[in-house]
């Protein structure tokens, strides 16, 4: 039996380890084989994780070093690259599938590409739908892929989403933690600092969507991508707040049916979900034991605290580039926040004054209109964060 | 277009009447057309629905009411039949699908009558498969059609377990409300009243169902029949407490993911799935609100206070002509308890007792030797209720 060939963009970060554990699990080298691997700083565990796996090619994206990577590969026969020409080139690798676990909007070109070759795209990167929706997808239909989603969320979506009862599809309800803040006033949510806001209560990440978490912000983002996954009108995706993230997402039917997605915070689930669709998968992860949690919590997620949900459903509503706006704003706004240039809650009051600025911009016709609206989004938050001064004390 | 033969058992009752108004949603006679709708002492409704519905054959279970029946019926052109002959006919006409909606034994002879015709069951009685599983499995297959399943926990179950991925079904977990005496000490069990138990937190049913339900012995024939609809061995269907009773029923794939179905408790959406099913249909049933519920609890279940569980597991594993025997034995101990000649505690202690006589069993080759069981498992149980000096003060 002939390998399944899977590309890995994002190797070395947490989607990438688990889905090279996942790997691990359903056969290893024996069942997979990597045509390309990419990662970012981390060369020393790039070339480690190719090695272990034979991959074909290893990119990582700092083009100043590419010989560190060259050297850690020596005598390996895995051909080195870097920078972003070397990441376009190993989406551009013949592959079955793609995992997509590059963060921001720097996962998009090569996933662009691999789209083009008719991969199928397990997506864990967010600015493909959020910033080139429609662009991106058209790449998939045309390339002849699968798109497959990741996120815990949308892939609870896609477990529960009855692809033949479409007409009976009548809402989509994200689960949101509701972040470190979920029970903050606004004045206390106006004085928090980064360190605060990256402390996640069930998910273990890294910094920027951590605090996006904290925000609701990756909460907006997710709502833009279901509405591209799903082809759903934005008042049917609702986002419901649930502390404990154990319901991953939900589906509402026409005849008084919900179907979820439960399980323990384990990427593994989904990843290997993707993976292995459409046949699931035997995987060591652990089992949700629903009485030693004893309970579950939701509230209706609030609009004023959280103006990021707003500001999806508006991003939504308009359509053409404004998923693009909102993430570039959104992107200036938390650099900024994090450098403790602005407050908290002045990232979306930007984000939602730059997205009425540049509320007429159509639908992108390649990567460059995406690319000028993020700079030209990033560009006009900048104007706006260096006037602001908000008071931290 | 053809309207569709659905022919309605118990017709009078909860579900009967919940599956005449489905089917007043889904169309009504233009859809629909009812070659035959039984129902018990309530004559006066039953001619009423029978000619609003334009049944073609109408039957009352007690053979001293037929005149009653027919004076009702008349002018309607609607045949008038009564007592248990005349319920087996009411399964022999032909039709597309069957609501098995008979509470109790008396359920089972016009059920097989209906499965051997090949008509779809739609199933709401317990006792042909708890009683008769695999004499009744068979008549279905037999006859070619397909089996429904209502129960609301066994609905959730059909929803979300992927019949293409059984490779992956790791465990069935059944909800259950735990009753009323969900939080009560055995002493305090000891000394309830039936009214009292009667009592159900979240679902309006009648006295006997109600006693099951704070007994748990509700859930143990749902054990048994969970195994017997979805052939799972007995280690693999687990029960979990959860009070609210919003989440149906689940299941537990070997990829770690658990699937759930949950909604308001209203039987009608059941029902739908099984009428309309494969395609998912549009009622006007309440949406489940989440935020509003605010919260689900969930408890691991205590085989020492609700010794019910455990016999069902038992049943299970013993197989034969078992379920009939506890089914039997429960229902003269749920009527000893009624008439206060017995304890609530005691109820289970009989069965277990009646079971543990009667282990060796064989499976029934006809309906006379699950017949036989029931009876012989009756009067044991009553032999026990007889010497039985509970004290109720």
């Amino acid at each position: 039996m002939s390998r399944r060939r899977i590309s890995i963009f994002g190797s070395t970060g947490s989607i990438g380890c688990s889905t090279l554990d996942v790997i691990g699990h359903l056969g290893g080298r024996d069942a997979f084989e990597i045509p390309a691997i990419t990662g970012m700083g981390n060369v020393a565990l790039l070339a480690e994780q190719a090695k272990a796996f034979g991959a074909g090619f290893a990119v990582t994206a700092d083009p100043g070093r590419y010989n560190e990577l060259k050297d850690a590969l020596s005598g390996s026969g895995i051909e080195a690259g870097a920078g972003p020409s070397a990441l376009i080139e190993a989406g551009e690798r013949p592959a079955d599938m793609v995992m997509a676990g590059i963060v921001g909007i720097a996962g998009l070109a090569p996933t662009l590409a691999a789209a083009k070759t008719g991969a199928d795209i397990a997506l864990a990167n967010k600015e493909c739908l959020v910033s080139a929706g429609d662009l991106f997808k058209k790449a998939v239909a045309a390339g002849g892929g699968r798109l497959l989603p990741v996120d815990s969320e949308h892939n609870a979506i896609f477990q529960v989403l009855e692809t033949d009862q479409r007409h009976a599809v009548e809402r989509i309800i994200l689960t949101a933690s509701g972040g470190p803040f979920r029970t903050f006033t606004r004045e206390e949510m106006a004085r928090v600092t980064p360190d605060r806001a990256a402390a996640h209560p069930n998910w273990s990440m890294g910094m920027k969507i951590s605090i996006d978490s904290a925000s609701l912000f990756n909460k907006a983002l997710e709502m833009i991508e279901a509405k591209h996954l799903f082809d759903m009108p934005p008042a049917a995706i609702e986002v419901i707040v649930h502390p404990q993230s154990i319901i991953h997402s939900m589906v509402g039917y026409t005849d008084g049916s919900i179907l979820a997605q439960l399980g323990a915070p384990d990427m593994r689930t989904a990843i290997g979900y993707a993976l292995s669709w459409p046949r699931r998968a035997n995987l060591p992860v652990k089992r949700l034991d629903l009485a030693a949690l004893a309970r579950l919590d939701f509230a209706a997620p609030d609009f004023e605290r959280f103006p990021a949900l707003g500001l999806a459903r508006l991003a939504m509503e308009r359509g053409g580039l404004q998923g693009a706006v909102l993430n570039g704003a959104k992107e200036a706004a938390l650099e900024a926040f994090i450098a403790r240039r602005i407050g908290f809650l002045s990232m979306a009051e930007i984000v939602g004054e730059v997205m009425d600025e540049m509320a007429d911009l159509p639908e992108a016709s390649d990567i460059e209109d995406v690319y000028e609206a993020d700079r030209e989004a990033r560009r006009r938050a900048e104007i706006r964060i260096a006037g602001r001064q908000d008071d931290f004390s």
